[in-house]
């Protein structure tokens, strides 16, 4: 590089988010429906199912249940039909999260500039972003990038990608409200996955840990007419490719979708990655308070891509399980939604529940942004949040206010307050209490043990 | 917006150009061969290869000819069997393609600072972009953006893309050297076209006009280390979808890969389109020369989608052939490569053969290159041709000296010379004889005839 790799003052804020899942939730029991239904017990089946009663996901986001017509043909879903329900059960989701995150942002829709869209559960032309900008009813020039190819990553892709676009406009003085919209529809491959479990005697476990969702954030580059407050100001990004693991994460088109590839190398491939990842990105922010210089210093909003994942992170980063307090409340409550999952993650950082559980009970200005994909690439990026914005959906809370109440009297709330929390995060807001995660550890360990003993021949 | 729509002083400029056909060049009789040896006579079939006769095309450049065996199975290729020979014979062409435009830009390959990738005929995860950059041994970070959902217009997405990306390089004051790949396998969709012909008689003529191609650029934003000349300057774009659009023209995912939406309506959606696009292009690009006005005052780099769209540009526009004479030879000698003819195109523009058939034998020093993707969207963009660069695979031809036999001492040229332009091309480079294209009139207004008269019940 002719320069080194800093952020100057990039005056790039998110300025809304929102996230929309669909209206089902399946416990374990669901996906055993399909396996028990339509395939002979065996060993990987047995297997799977075993695994899927301890991934510590209590729910799965879903489109329907074990008896939507989609996952009870005789056959899996062609891609063809998964398209149809992308269509007709996502896109709306799409354009609700991103109506909620504009909504916040207080940006009239004719201030759009661009959409930053990812989803790896569809291939049409012209894709899915269309859709939603026509759904909003945008009616001017926007330019729109398609993100494909990023699996989970998507997300923080998606926010890059936008961070990039968002310059180029402040190189040329315009004002950038950059959408970027994640949606996945992943529970209509259960099928498919059964298919090859089946089939294949393999010991594949994505069909007990992917779940449906769609997330927005609005980007804004801080030119031009004013917005709402920043919910957070992103002050710096990494992204780079593990060498040589294609093999190890992925997620192949196929005439029933795109199947699974996750073996067992991929906690710990991550897990190596994450502290030369996190030590590029301080070099690169320069201003940092003091206090902000090791792993456990900020808060992490991390993918949950898996219970291992997050395990893994917190012992190559020295950070607990209340450092990462969303991303195991997201998982427990909705699963890993791949893309989409991630702004879900900010969104619910943000709430007066997790700050309850904030490590210490010591909240963080500073927080790191952290997804894995396929390649394996890791995107990771540092975000210093707005104490003073909850995610009231438009409305900010204003820093002197009492807002006890005030989640629990939005809308915005019924998919979180419809979950049934069952201790798994505890009512004493208490720092010192066992968090979100520890009551899945036992969980872990077994997921742990079950994905280092993966037979793939 | 809260700014005009003007592009100032960008210094983005296009330094290398590289395409690669695939070694084999279909004549009608190719497809031909498909429809009789694996369906029955119909009504359908006959006039889709009665069209196929007089599309206007020689020869489509392909992976493989009629006997190849990933369309000679008893069923046409699944989406994976189709991913298969993308990754095995469509990936090295990208690579290479990216060697050329590298090779020209004298850009060393660890300066490459970002990947725009897209196409239509692949859905993967890690997207094919992750192993061009692997092919090309780019060890270091670079910013991937894989887009999708954007058809035949993916290559001036990527280039407008990637223009966006590197300002915000600019911004910070970093170096940016982006390549631009597009790749397509569309060729290997035959049978898939065909059995959509066969079971529901519809005239669809995709499998007639698309063809195999991967083509490259690399975009500068003029900071840091010295490049090759620049080839084209970027000096402005316009992106816009045309409303009400969306069931015109598409590529639905099937699971035998992709299928081609192509409505009678899309020449004249596309030819209404065009004079508002580049009045718009005109407004925002300051500080052209006065004889710059009318369309016909520029070359076009037009993406030939098919012979209609062409001569419908022409009405529309007030151009001759002769401006968009680098469509009609690429059209003409490759087909349509979706995404990547128009790098093809712009590529072959800049030859001597081009400009020896310009309009009035006056080479232009702009150019405008359009396409049209799925949306209907339509994405066009401001070119500053240097006169001095001929594409020689990074020699430059100097100004000062005769250049008459240059191009023919590059092994580029090769898959060129090896074209049989049987009169379609004249070889007295003389600007009144008839074009490329004027062979091909009758056959046009065959083609418009026929689309006319498309019955897609």
């Amino acid at each position: 590089m002719a320069t080194p790799n800093t952020f100057g003052e990039l005056d790039l804020s998110i300025v809304g988010i929102g996230a929309q899942y669909p209206p089902y939730s399946l416990g374990a029991g669901e996906l055993e429906k399909l396996g028990t239904k339509y395939y002979p017990e065996s060993a990987a089946m047995k297997k799977v199912l075993g695994i899927n009663q301890y991934t510590g996901i209590d729910t799965r986001s879903s489109v329907g249940m074990a008896d939507h017509p989609i996952v009870n043909k005789p056959q899996a879903p062609t891609i063809a039909e998964l398209h149809e329900i992308f269509m007709s059960d996502g896109v709306p989701l799409a354009v609700e999260a991103a109506r909620k995150a504009i909504a916040e942002a207080r940006v009239d829709i004719s201030q759009i500039t661009h959409i930053v869209a990812t989803t790896c559960t569809d291939s049409a032309n012209p894709g899915f972003d269309h859709y939603v900008a026509k759904g909003l009813g945008i009616a001017q020039p926007v330019e729109k990038v398609l993100l494909h190819g990023v699996g989970c990553s998507g997300g923080l892709a998606t926010l890059r990608t936008a961070a990039n676009l968002a310059l180029g406009h402040s190189f040329r003085r315009r004002q950038a409200r950059i959408l970027c919209v994640a949606l996945e529809v992943s529970t209509t491959l259960a099928r498919s996955e059964l298919d090859s479990i089946n089939e294949l005697q393999e010991t594949r476990i994505g069909a007990c840990l992917f779940s449906d969702c769609a997330s927005a954030v609005v980007l804004s580059n801080g030119i031009g007419e004013p917005t709402g407050e920043p919910v957070y100001q992103l002050l710096g990004w990494e992204h780079k490719t593990i060498p040589d693991t294609e093999p190890d994460l992925g997620f192949d088109v196929h005439p029933a979708g795109w199947k699974v590839v996750l073996t067992p190398r991929v906690p710990s491939l991550t897990a190596k990655v994450l502290a030369p990842s996190f030590s590029q990105l301080l070099e690169g922010v320069p201003g940092l308070p003091a206090e902000y210089r090791q792993a456990a210093d900020f808060d992490w909003a991390m993918h949950p891509g898996g219970a291992t994942i997050l395990s893994g992170a917190e012992r190559a980063m020295g950070i607990s399980p209340e450092h990462m307090r969303a991303s195991y409340d997201t998982y427990i409550n909705h699963g890993n939604s791949s893309s989409a999952t991630i702004f879900s993650v900010m969104d619910r950082l943000r709430s007066k529940e997790m700050d309850a559980l904030a490590p210490g009970g010591r909240v963080r200005d500073f927080v790191v942004g952290c997804a894995f994909g396929p390649g394996i690439t890791v995107e990771m990026c540092m975000l210093k949040r707005n104490l003073g914005v909850r995610g009231m959906g438009g409305l900010q809370t204003p820093p002197e206010t009492d807002s006890e109440a005030s989640r629990s009297e939005t809308g915005e709330d019924q998919d979180w307050a419809s979950v049934d929390l069952k201790g798994s995060v505890p009512d004493t807001p208490e720092p010192e209490v066992v968090p979100a995660s520890a009551a899945t550890t036992g969980n872990e360990d077994f997921v742990a043990e079950a994905i280092a003993n993966l037979d793939l021949d």
